[in-house]
């Protein structure tokens, strides 16, 4: 039994016996203890603040006398005097073993902290960034050795990271000399290091000691909007976030209007993603100016984006996803420097791209599997993004299966002959009695209901411009609740629904939402505007089935929306619609910008790099443009909520009346044609 | 005992036992036989012919019957009809063992043949490039297994060429899809993997089979010249050499005025960077077209420089290297990316650095090294690069020293009143009759001596414009042996040697080597011009001796002159002045642009790569600067030959009278002021 005092760490109750004298930090690093230094024990980063604990530990069978640790240092004294040590605190580089310890490593001193995420149904995010900031001295040159510069600084670094080899960027070679004499042979490195434990490179250096903190970016590249989130690596804090439209729009609204764009123009393709690498770079400074933060000290980036984003980002023509076999022209997550994508942020800074899951699901539907991980649930989790191109994923611990559906852009207001985006005026909340058949509705930017007193003076800024895709959701539903709208989706005429807000539009009927005024044109949902609906969530609703097919189950134990439409919609209102399928609706949730969160996660730990990369490749991917029950499903989801499942739990907390406006010379939507829309 | 049939393979020797129908590629790849195959086995690339022997090989023991390999296949004839197949071949791939057979593997069969080097002195070359074609059939997309094209042409290329994992330049992300179409799955990869076995990467594909041959360029990028070497990578054969002028001429002849540009002018080194990537892709754009190769077939580059040119050409000021201790931005080997270093030429090309041994001992040291290899010397040799600054190298397989000395550029013709550059017209030559002091010449351009009938009319184009660098060591050296001039360097009066052609110049005498005629003055040797070469020698010689100290040694077994002075250099004359340490006569041997082979080497062979940095580690560094016996040395061999060493070989052939002109005022070389010059 070794009669050297013994030294446990807490929380992770690592123990070792060590000779009297040994730093703390030396202790630490022995026993692979999570306890952070950048400065290599020199008492100048104060990473490594340890609280040791006095007394008797009958749990770890010590006694921890007063003078366990050595005394309080100089080092400590003038750390203390310039920068105050909280009490209790010591630096573990400084204090050493002189008896049996006990040790907390406090979260703050730990590099693999957790960063607390808000949704109860998720993991927390264990910090392990690609970068690491590493102060060294460096010798001299000597002319009886002669060693380049370089040569001697990797020697430091090897010392103190205990790294076998270290390389360097080549943009680093030019200041490299300035700025080792501009520190005094003292500088701090930024060494990055894939997940793939590739060679660590030095990608930033500063003269003398610097602190950090370093930033990384984390976006989701969409076709409509980029939004970025600029967090700190060492606590994970997003800093600032911001957002722009894509530059690319100008090329077309949605994504195949982009991918024709380039078929169409010689050099198209090109000119889309210098827009593109533009629009990131305008975010970069927007976001580092946000945030004040020095663009220098942004050293990692990870990316998110569906396919055609991606090929139209790397540089590659996007010709080959307009067309089956939809082949992608790289698949696998990408590790690259920043500048290899035109990117003019700091010359060292490493960008990550997700994984592309297959030709139709993206890299955006891979951080909504990072950042829900159905292969980490105990039940079966249906996970939906819902854009113009829905990504579903359907799985729990026993395996993910994952399709895209052509939803269309329905769901975001577009063919809607009163829709519009979500912007104030916006109808986002509707209710219709089921007796009177009389709506109420809220408009974006106003709380109040349109019965409720002061509605229209409320409103008189933005006036009532049209129905959003929440809203429209919403109104087709209570109108198929109210008995206005039969299962088949035709809505019935006045004599029919005896109310005076149908009207005969055309060949079908449409419902007066609201009669309009002076100022404004009435609002009305027509029998075209169902079809829409219908077809764009026959689409979203066959492909669900589709896995739930393949999966051999005919419900699921929940469903979770992803994207910023998931986030406003009512999970009762798309039930009855059959959106999703049937499933208690408090086993609804809203995942947020779940992409957005996925390429979060993958800046702040490496680690969630290599687990998603081989969750992707277990993924069971089902492309539904050749699945046979496609078909099949789509018809039947057709109709409000379906015409082949019975939807029971959602019939047991809402009554579906037994109408039908089906006069025979009508046209149902069941029978509408199917189209293929990608984008 | 095993009953398969027994392989042999020569000239390797290998054998082994195969079951029948085993292919002699797969027989020679499972043993290790180096036989070269671009296509995998497909019949297509025809690199892996082989030469069955038949009858009686007591030798091996065994007996090869007629039917010893299956009958000559459709492939085969196919191939033959196409490009005929040499007598007697067959396609290693397609021939499969029905008996026990001898297989020869041609050299041009092996990947690893020699490049036989035309010095008897020197090691052949063994061929091994960074860079290998394989060509590989890739499965097509398929929407229920997707997966990117790349992922999919990685596979393939894995299975041909047993690499566990490769990579790809992101420049090739984008022509991927179409090249994979247009050669309908089937392409060509070239895969370049550095001497350090990092994973592979593509750095170049063509659609369909592409049988190179690829292309190397080997540069030693002089201070004063730009030259380079195309080889083909897969014979090692020079297929053009071209030159240019170094266009940082213009901000300073030698290295220190350009050192002095940079400091002086801001952005200067900048300038200078610029200036020699432009000249470097002039060279490219030269030499493919001198070649008539395609540029995107040069896929490797090897660069060998002084440490002023390696920072420079890196776009490191060069700053620190004008000034003590003379610190290196970095001293280790670099392999990059061509384009990381500003040069156009085929986007995926390598460049590879040879590293530097120190301050003033630079990457073109190391070439010399490479190429000269004192370490694997089994007597001890002296290499000296001789330059404005020469490089020294001294040792043999024991160990080897090196130091560079500041010869200045009075070897060139510089600093001597009638020295020019080695061009038609320049004296190149000089002998003067040790009893009557008159001399005869030749000059650049012309065979006749000038006592010899028809010379003045061969030189009247020409004109005699001056003397060039080894003109200058002869005369000089004549003149010593003639008795115009003494040990210590002074030239002696028309009365003290006898003889008109010298005569009163100044305060010292002059030595009249040509008369001059109507239309050119007359060409003499003044005692200025002997100090210069006094100064550059004695910088030469105690560099060496130095060395020879460290070593312990007084004299060397053998002398290698390096550089293209060298190459013209008589070893007499030189040895006549005391640049050379005393050896006999015919261990004196010129190795031409031994930088450049250098080069070359790195660039046919990467396991040199790997020679070369071992070897630069190894190497004990000596730093002139700070000898204390180098002063001593360089007082000593201020002499003709030297005041202290004696050269008691060089005086068994020749004859160095005792003569001496020094009057007491004059003023001799011997305390002349030292002057420290690099560049």
């Amino acid at each position: 039994m070794s009669s050297d005092p013994l030294v446990i760490f807490t929380p992770s109750g690592k123990r070792g016996n060590f000779p009297v004298g040994t730093p703390i930090l030396t202790a630490a690093r022995q026993l692979g203890v999570d306890l952070d230094s950048v400065c290599g024990g020199r008492g100048i980063c104060s990473k490594c603040q340890i609280t040791p604990s006095y007394g008797e530990f009958p749990k770890h069978g010590v006694t921890v006398s007063e003078d366990a640790l050595s005394d309080w240092n100089a080092v400590e004294q003038r750390y203390d005097d310039k920068r105050g040590l909280t009490k209790g605190r010591r630096l573990g580089c400084q204090a050493t073993v002189q008896g049996d310890v006990v040790i907390d490593v406090p979260a703050e001193s730990q590099v693999h902290k957790q960063v607390v995420r808000k949704r109860a149904e998720v993991r927390d995010i264990t910090l392990n960034s690609t970068v690491q900031l590493a102060y060294v001295e460096v010798e001299e040159p000597d002319m009886h050795k002669p060693s380049g510069d370089l040569e001697r600084l990797i020697t430091a670094l090897k010392a103190s990271t205990g790294f076998a080899e270290i390389e360097i960027d080549t943009h680093l070679l030019r200041p490299l000399q300035p700025i080792l004499r501009k520190g005094g042979w003292k500088v701090t490195a930024a060494l990055h290091q894939d997940h793939k434990a590739q060679t660590p490179r030095i990608i930033a250096l500063w003269p003398g000691y610097f602190e950090g903190p370093l930033y990384g970016l984390a976006v989701d590249l969409g076709s409509t909007t980029i939004a970025g989130h600029l967090c700190n690596l060492a606590t994970g804090e997003v800093v600032a976030s911001s957002g722009l439209m894509n530059p690319q729009i100008r090329f077309g609204e949605d994504l195949m209007s982009r991918v024709s764009y380039a078929m169409m123009n010689k050099g198209g393709d090109l000119e889309m993603t210098e827009a593109v690498r533009e629009g990131l770079n305008q975010l970069v400074i927007d976001i580092a100016k946000d945030a004040e933060v020095d663009p220098a000290h942004i050293l990692d980036a990870v990316f998110v984006m569906n396919p055609v984003m991606h090929h139209l980002f790397l540089g590659i023509d996007p010709f080959e996803l307009g067309q089956a076999p939809f082949a992608l022209a790289t698949s696998d997550a990408l590790s690259l420097a920043a500048s290899e994508l035109g990117l003019t942020i700091a010359p060292g800074t490493r960008a990550y791209l997700l994984p592309c899951i297959a030709g139709h699901v993206g890299a955006d539907a891979a951080g909504v599997a990072l950042s829900e991980a159905p292969d980490k649930s105990e039940d079966l989790a249906l996970v939906v993004d819902v854009g113009t191109n829905a990504e579903i994923l359907l799985g729990d611990k026993n395996g993910v299966l994952a399709c895209s559906s052509p939803t269309g852009p329905a769901f975001e207001g577009a063919q809607i002959s009163a829709g519009q985006r979500a912007a104030p005026g916006a109808i986002e909340r509707v209710e219709i009695d089921p007796a009177t058949k009389e709506p109420r509705f809220r408009v974006i930017g106003c709380e109040l209901w349109s019965d409720e007193e002061g509605f229209a003076t409320a409103v008189a800024d933005t006036g009532i411009t049209g129905i959003c895709g929440s809203g429209i959701i919403e109104v087709i539903a209570e109108m198929r609740i109210a008995g206005i709208v039969d299962a088949s989706g035709l809505i019935g005429s006045a004599e029919q629904t005896g109310s005076a807000r149908c009207f005969l539009d055309g060949r079908t009927n449409s419902y007066t939402l609201w009669e309009g005024d002076a100022d404004q044109k009435p609002i009305t949902v027509t029998n075209g505007d169902i079809r829409a609906i219908q077809m764009a969530k026959a689409a979203l609703y066959s492909g669900a089935r589709l896995l739930m097919d393949k999966r051999g189950v005919t419900e699921v134990d929940r469903v979770v929306l992803a994207g910023a439409f998931g986030a406003h919609i009512s999970a009762k209102h798309a039930m009855v619609l059959g959106m999703i399928p049937d499933c208690p609706l408090e086993k609804v949730t809203s995942a947020g910008n779940a992409a957005g969160t996925g390429a979060r996660i993958a800046l702040l730990n490496k680690d969630a790099r290599n687990s998603i990369e081989t969750l992707v490749r277990k993924i069971e991917k089902i492309e539904t443009a050749v699945e046979p029950r496609f078909q099949e499903h789509f018809v039947n989801a057709s109709a409000l909520p379906n015409s082949a499942d019975p939807f029971p739990i959602l019939r047991e907390v809402v009554t579906l009346p037994e109408v039908s406006f089906n006069t025979g010379g009508g046209e149902g939507a069941s029978g509408g044609r199917r189209r293929r829309r990608r984008g």
